[in-house]
């Protein structure tokens, strides 16, 4: 059973402009299952260093870093971790006696994703994107060998500049016979305005063998439901969405929590849509 | 009932070099109680400013200020409350979007405490100590209009100091005679080396009206355990220790829980022997 909060309790905490309570659904649902002396809640801040300044001062354990300040901290903190620095963005920080690491639990989770559902490297693919979570995939693309790829993008300066720096090239537009790894990084097919948008179209998606999208909510974007429809291999946001969080879990408290205990926290956090998606 | 953490909870908290448990669990039962969306955990700290920047920059609502930060915080914060300013202390840092103001509610309880249990202002007393928590006793006597008061106080030079800024007497050991309003702010009957000590003897407590104990663990020190027997008029440390960070809450939520609650509370935090001696 978790112990009452006090002295030894440790904090994790997020920071972001527009903070959600999925995160702490999240990790305060682990941390009930796991019986563990931590408390994790979401903050925002108008003072970026001093919230910094306060994450080490009081000993603050770990740290979700989202829009508009996964950039902006990098010198704040102490140290950047390969995969913070092969993209330069930092999603997580960890507090090691007052020395801060930064981390990309992005880049991680879908990289492992792309080892773990065993996505065949020699496969061209197309990214929808250009944006930070773009370069996290991109750049976890190139980790795992991906030879051939095109980064497609309206903004050419970002796609070109994006595309470039992985050795990848840049399309303003879906090339119209598509490619075998299809992978959506903008916000077409998400929760709102664009909900009902496809990222790629019914010829791109026939012509696939892998769609992969980082819209989570909804967990099952009409792209994604399109290409499972097609019978279509398939990765969700929910997937990202779930791991990435997963993975600041591990490096805040040192336990990598069993596939029922993940199921059980992301239904907290996300609801059944998402929990029922992922594949562990 | 409480709602789980998340965006919208606040966090209170506490700082001193040897962060106790008793705050978080007198703290977050109320939340629990009153069904408000707080959390309440203590922190250390070794970088003081950056912990205050911490607590402006994140949004947090109230800091419980301990030894030995409760002078040097007062540079740090934006507003002294005539609680803290009256004895340039600070116990409580309140938070109100980014503007901190210092109080003291150790003052506030002890003054409260001598006007509740209506202790007439025309009794001399004898206030054994010369430290921190010395100072707001004297000061609250001085603000209930205590005329005539002797400070005992070994340490010749914080003593005389404490007894003329306030305009009474000094004197190194307690008089013979002892005085009508005995109040002890030493260690002595404290639970550890000096739990067996008495604050005053037996002939100065059979002359006493009132013997007042800010030592609150235990709550029946041998000083007020004596005087109980003696059929004195006690008011422990516990009733200081309580009221103090119910005053906290109070600032911190805007809600003042029913006495019911506090016993509740009180309970939680320090045990029955504390919980049973409080007379709200």
């Amino acid at each position: 059973m978790k112990p009452p909060i006090g002295r030894d309790t440790k904090l994790c905490m997020s920071l972001s402009a527009r903070p959600g309570n999925a995160g702490s659904m999240l990790h305060n649902r682990l941390y009930e299952l796991l019986g563990l002396d931590y408390v994790y809640k979401s903050f925002s801040t108008a003072d970026l260093p001093a919230a910094i300044g306060g994450i080490r001062a009081l000993g603050i354990r770990g740290c979700a870093v989202s829009m508009p300040f996964k950039e902006a901290v990098i010198p704040l903190i102490d140290a950047m971790e390969p995969s913070a620095s092969a993209i330069d963005s930092v999603n997580t920080i960890v507090n090691d006696d007052g020395h801060l690491t930064g981390y990309n639990t992005d880049f991680v989770a879908v990289r492992d994703l792309l080892v773990q559902r065993r996505i065949d490297p020699a496969l061209p693919f197309a990214v929808r994107g250009s944006g930070g979570m773009a370069k996290a995939v991109v750049a976890a693309l190139r980790d795992c060998g991906f030879g051939e790829g095109v980064v497609v993008a309206r903004n050419r300066e970002a796609g070109q500049s994006l595309a470039e720096q992985y050795g990848y090239a840049w399309q303003a537009e879906v090339p119209a016979r598509g490619a075998p790894l299809l992978v959506n990084v903008t916000p077409l097919g998400m929760a709102g305005a664009d909900e009902a948008a496809m990222s790629f179209d019914d010829a791109q998606i026939a012509g696939c063998e892998i769609a992969f999208d980082v819209v989570a909510q909804p967990a099952m974007t009409p792209f994604i439901l399109a290409a499972d429809k097609a019978g279509k291999k398939i990765i969700s946001g929910a997937e990202v969405i779930v791991l990435q969080a997963v993975e600041q879990f591990v490096l805040y408290t040192g336990i990598r929590p069993d596939p029922e205990m993940i199921r059980d926290a992301a239904l907290a956090a996300h609801g059944p849509q998402v929990a029922e998606r992922l594949i562990l």
